[in-house]
């Protein structure tokens, strides 16, 4: 039985480390902030979140510190790697030593894949990853569970389209892992220069087909879940202008598929989805830039031993 | 009547949009907040502030946010556009659809004159105009508005001196449009280069006078709100030299007119001010700074439906 | 007799204005902040300070961010110069008259030596110095010595060694300044070409001894207070070769000292200290950090009175 207890003090550093009943409790305890998230609460009074930003990243700092002044905590930290004293030739190791002093818990951002990692080792405070390198990034699988969650009031028995740029994008990877735990149908709907990484696709353990036909296989999804797809990953800009509006979700697309098809995208969208999109009921991607904030509030909550 | 629930959940875009009835009340509720600023509430605890300065402005930023924080509430946002997802190719509507899920509130400055409506019809939560451009900088006109009726006791019956830039300086612009509201007489001083824009001056409603001679109707006026003149704005530096001395205002010149002169400016001043005037009781413009303040405190209280 | 109310609305901008009483005093209030840390504190609340960074000092500003915190005030300000009026070439006087009226006390950085003192005299309320120039950086010299005296439970009578770079290093300056207040002996320990500044060595009031040879002396130590040694100080790189590997702090050089030697440094470290030295009970350089806090808790306490 997972209790709260179990993540007091705990870092959050890959949904890797997660199993079924973890991840339905942290799902469960997202659901429990919606109301708090509205009404505020003083629940994380006199705590201090440090955002450390070693890279850019306005969504997610905003969502993380969001959810901390929610709970009634405060912030500090950097955004701008610049303003940092990795420019002294700082080990990570050792800023992460000196800002634990700071701080009762860090959420960071950083271009090394194993950044999150040595931070977590280094840090006697508990550290959020908030995406390292090209890897993890389990705040945004979590959000993206709770969100299809809290559309369709379950995520067993979906069928669900990932779509996009399945090779390089990672919030599909974590995602795709993700889902793993549960019972869904995955279709890996890309242009075949993008098909899902190996790496990932060889751990996927639920049913999934791979196609290119966005068009043909959107009348069985549940859940579409768009992403980027960028030119510059083509070598022939032929190939990349015949597929890019096989890939352009439009409301008639939209209304292709089942009345309460959702559609979520991580963000930024660039054209990928169209903006009459937007007030279709269908529209999730905004949001779900909500359940970010409620599944960081119970993370936050969760790993400073306040639940 | 005006009533504060008016304003509840509206954005704050233009002086435009606002009657004499509109600011009276607005610059009432400023006043209602200079007690309120001194000793602290927690009128606004829970809430919280997002600052999306697309464009660097300490001054505005620092207000909002210390308008909020006086209030109870807090603040989340960047300073530095350059660590947005504007950069990831989003539109500011995206941008504003997804900050929306952080925050009750915005407070945002952008280099594109419509940026702030555009953010407005994006948003569900209000937006304040904190500059968009050349254009509007609604809160400024207000402060300046309060400040001049706190210094003075009222607004109707002033002789008004607005100097410097008045063709490129936008805060000249939205304070005269303000002023059209009010009972007063306007004095343009300006070098003949830089007399204010024919947009502005055909809006004018009050009676003014175009004039390049500060000197001459410095003893008329009850409050001079001074500009900076940019060097870079004459074609011919003879005659940039030969005015610039007719507008650096110094103890003596402040001394040739009425004793209870109100010297304001919007700052930063270059030289346009000597320092020797600041400690005169007829400086306001530092004096002026805090009466931002008290006008974010009240805008902020309103649109959050906490007056 | 020293007493709280001797700091209310008072700058803290150089050791230089403190005797035994002042230091001890403040030492004193820093370890009431000890628990108050812990538990955090509502001391504060409704006050705002301004952190006005215009040269990049994570550390340092987080640090005053974190002590205002765990004290229940709030945080505005920047980190950033190029975000600021500065560059509107506004006077550092103007820009400290016009942040005043957002806050209710400043914690500054600036690059320049005499900027600290000409923000506190332009402003009417306290500014805290947190680095100027190559100058004086008080709350830093404060820590170390709140840090030595809650290590070994006393300053007086300690024998210590400042190592590394005695003539650039500030922070051995200000800390050799403040050591004369005590009855210590200090050793100097560095290369020849970096021998401590002579503007600072001429002042010291203690026995002190100058030396290159850090194994010799160590045995004598109770407090080894390392800095960092930058190569390109040296004109010889056959010296620096020569030289560096003497002022490597490791295991077993710490294990050649007194059993409970203590082992400082101001931070960043680059390889001076190996990092097997940080599970070591005697490295202390990482709970310095958090001394930081404590010592900037007592004085934004005691500076806003409310003590």
């Amino acid at each position: 039985m997972v209790k709260a207890s179990d993540f007091k003090g705990k870092d959050v550093l890959s949904m890797r480390d997660y199993g079924r009943e973890e991840i339905d409790f942290l799902l469960d305890k997202a659901t429990e902030m919606v109301p708090v998230a509205e009404k505020g609460s003083t629940l994380l009074r006199g705590k201090i979140l440090a955002t450390l930003f070693f890279e850019p990243s306005t969504r997610t700092r905003l969502s993380f510190e969001s959810a901390m002044l929610r709970l009634g905590g405060s912030v500090t930290g950097f955004s701008d790697p610049s303003a940092s004293s990795v420019k002294k030739g700082e080990t990570l190791e050792d800023t992460i030593k000196t800002v634990e002093n700071y701080c009762d818990v860090i959420a960071m951002r950083h271009p090394e894949e194993d950044a999150a990692r040595r931070a977590a080792a280094a840090a006697k405070i508990p550290v959020l990853n908030g995406g390292s390198g090209s890897g993890e990034h389990p705040t945004q699988a979590l959000l993206d569970l709770h969100t299809m969650k809290y559309a369709k009031g379950k995520i067993d028995g979906l069928t669900i389209g990932l779509c996009g740029d399945l090779l390089y994008g990672r919030t599909t990877h974590s995602l795709a892992l993700a889902l793993n735990h549960f019972d869904v149908e995955l279709y890996l709907i890309s242009p075949k220069e993008l098909t899902m990484k190996p790496d990932i696709l060889k751990d996927l353990k639920m049913k999934h087909t791979a196609t290119t036909d966005l068009k043909k296989v959107l009348p069985k999804l549940d859940v579409l879940y768009d992403t980027r797809i960028q030119k510059e990953r083509f070598a022939d800009p032929v190939q990349y202008e015949k597929l890019k509006d096989a890939y352009i979700i439009d409301p008639k697309l939209v209304k292709s598929g089942k009345q309460d098809l959702v559609v979520m995208h991580p963000l930024p969208r660039v054209n990928e989805i169209t903006t009459d999109v937007d007030a279709m009921p269908n529209a999730w991607y905004f949001r779900q830039v909500r359940h970010g904030v409620y599944v960081r509030m119970a993370l936050l909550a969760l790993v400073l031993g306040a639940l």
